[in-house]
């Protein structure tokens, strides 16, 4: 008696549903961002394209890294503070500059922290371990080996060596050491240019201030957009457009050849999803990879391949749409902008403290509150943004999963 | 017979040293970046200045969450796949307009999701549940309560209930919820400004392509100002001042009405540490808080409130100065930025794959490289950056541990 569930299907039966790890690992268009050339004072997160080789060593000469006196390490051997041994001071080093004295046997010359190892010393002693005996003459109290006190010439980074690997993202140490290698530019992806599209007859801009009854503001555009940033794109506003199929494909055309990535926040009916698929599905070939992910919130996610870039049709509704993004799309706009090694998220660990349900078959995203090393569930309906909200992170049930039971030791990805 | 261990003390011996946590609670200069209204589509991470609230419910009209039919619950009690229940359908509800139909006892109104629900409603049953039965009529299948398939016009937020609080960086969905309830502009604290100086003779700027003897490229201003960055403060670039304690105080003096706060990595020895502190102290009152940290590597470490600003005095060596700047200086820009709800670090636990020996009394921070849940402590000297461009992230050993053995499980904070 119970006609087909044309909500859970409808024209799109051809079209399997996939996992997430089906997704991640299957969905991946050619496109890729061109190089470009920045300077390492705007390089932080950015995908170095290529790595980046030591040109020269580093630090380039042996430095002391104490304050004291560099000598020859021999001339130490078998001293101690009841049998110091007596070195003649024969100048000082200073920073920044080319040391004007040798070491010789039974001398030392005195070194600050950073300083260049004068020829023929082989260590520093700390000044600790060292004392005035007379003008011109330490006493030394401990031995130092060849070494101590020294940092080598190529310690920091032989010539040739990688300073930073090519797909990961810029930390702040890597500028440093592009720095210190006198490495001022660097060769990056660009950004991702990610044009953001709405779709929906309800759907007015956020600054609309009197709305008409059944017209919601578009709170999704200005979200994606910042999580396009968070993955290292350049969102682009594509703007609102109706329920029309006509419409909606001249705006994904005029906007494809702009774009790596094109996102569509699909009208929420059934008959809005269909049409936003049959819009995409004219863009280019390959076209439709999945129309369905056996994701909740988030099922009715449209994963297209227009000629290399992809397009990510999201659910109709703000909350199912962001949860899907930072599943599926930060990844996506990650691959595209050239990086292979995405930076880590901030995660912790805490226990459940009531029962979650689950289907088995789908992944299930559970928005949750953590204090105190508890996770508390957030439950709510999945257009609902105020539960995205009111979360400091999410726990993922994976498909084979039934539900957790509460106590059930949990992973959370933070909100950042 | 050995000296006062000048090297350690100096002329500071009368400023105590202070452990990480003394200094994160202890110190607190009073200076607070102002406030300023930002469009939220550049607000991403920005941290607002007062809690932003909703000026009305969300989402204003009771909206249906499927595909279906409107209808009266008690009109669906009952009926069965056996014993269907027959409604008058009595018109649709378009998308983004006000119904132009009511639902009357034995009557239904299509819906498509996200539409306003009509008046006399008080459910929706999915269009999965019901089938056509003669033109303008259909069956039900399975009953409704009051309720179902319905978001409530204030479900999403309450007129006047909070959206989002002061002192927590905005998050995408922070930004949709904004959106959602027509707030288009967000007062939020300014970025703080963060003057970085340079300081040592030894030291150049990093374009300099022919290093002379003893010369090293200053790698430590652009991994700061990129930490700076992440911590939500915009650098300033202070430049590299010599070792000259007059040159640094009127190059400080200089910056510190345009600054929010002050970081110098100080020249790397003792006299060049002490000028620092010397230049530092005639800035403002109440001047040095502390000058030394048992942090290891970063002992070196000043802190000073000069009339409310803070100023970081951080050790010479990139490596030193960048652990301190993380642990030390990163909360004091959030504190400075108005940030009360800092956001969570990546982290991930993993086994220790060998002893890390450190000494009792100091705070120890390692770095690690981590793999297959495994954490390999990196060695080397504190005055190599590479340790740092090498590692993943890094592991605490608190004061009061006197190092870990391999197959200890610890908590890795990342680097992202």
């Amino acid at each position: 008696m119970t006609p087909a569930p044309r909500g859970a299907s409808g024209g799109r039966e051809f079209f399997a549903t996939r996992t997430l790890a089906e997704a991640l690992a299957g969905f991946r268009p050619q496109r890729r961002t061109p190089a470009e050339t920045i300077p390492i004072t705007s390089a932080l997160h950015r995908v170095p394209a290529a790595p980046v080789t030591a040109a020269h060593a580093l630090p380039g000469f042996a430095r002391s890294t104490v304050d004291g006196y560099a000598v020859r390490a021999a001339d130490t051997y078998g001293v101690s503070e009841g049998l110091p041994g007596y070195l003649d001071v024969a100048g000082a080093v200073r920073m920044g500059a080319a040391p004007d004295v040798a070491v010789g046997p039974g001398t030392a010359v005195a070194m600050p922290t950073g300083g260049m190892l004068p020829p023929g010393a082989d260590a520093v002693v700390m000044i600790e371990y060292t004392a005035e005996a007379a003008s011109g003459t330490i006493e030394v109290v401990r031995p130092v080996a060849p070494g101590d006190g020294v940092v080598r010439a190529d310690e920091d980074a032989a010539a040739g060596a990688g300073l930073v690997p090519a797909g990961r993202p810029l930390r702040a140490q890597d500028l440093g050491m592009l720095a210190a290698a006198g490495v001022t530019s660097v060769s990056v992806h660009a950004c991702p240019r990610v044009t953001i599209f709405s779709t929906g007859d309800e759907v007015v801009p956020p600054g609309t201030q009197a709305l008409l009854p059944g017209q919601v503001r578009d709170a999704t555009a200005v979200a994606l957009a910042a999580l396009v940033t968070e993955a290292g794109g350049e969102p682009a506003e594509g703007g609102i457009v109706a329920d029309d199929p006509g419409l909606l494909e001249t705006a994904l055309r005029a906007a494809i050849g702009g774009s790596d990535l094109i996102v569509i926040s699909a009208g929420s009916s059934v008959g809005a999803r269909d049409e936003t698929a049959a819009a995409v599905g004219r863009l280019g070939e390959p076209g439709i990879w999945c129309h369905g992910l056996a994701i909740h919130p988030g099922k009715p996610t449209l994963l297209a391949d227009c000629a290399g870039v992809p397009v990510i049709g999201l659910p109709g509704n703000p909350r199912s749409a962001l949860v899907i993004f930072r599943l599926v799309g930060m990844p996506l706009v990650r691959l595209t902008g050239g990086c292979t090694s995405p930076p880590p998220e901030p995660a912790v660990r805490a226990r459940l403290d009531r029962d979650v349900a689950s289907a088995a078959g789908r992944l299930d995203v559970v928005q949750v509150r953590v204090a105190g090393g508890c996770a508390t569930p957030l439950f709510g309906m999945s257009a609902l943004l105020s539960v995205l909200t009111a979360a400091d992170g999410y726990v993922i049930i994976p498909e084979e999963a039934t539900g957790l039971d509460a106590g059930t030791e949990v992973e959370v990805t933070l909100y950042g």
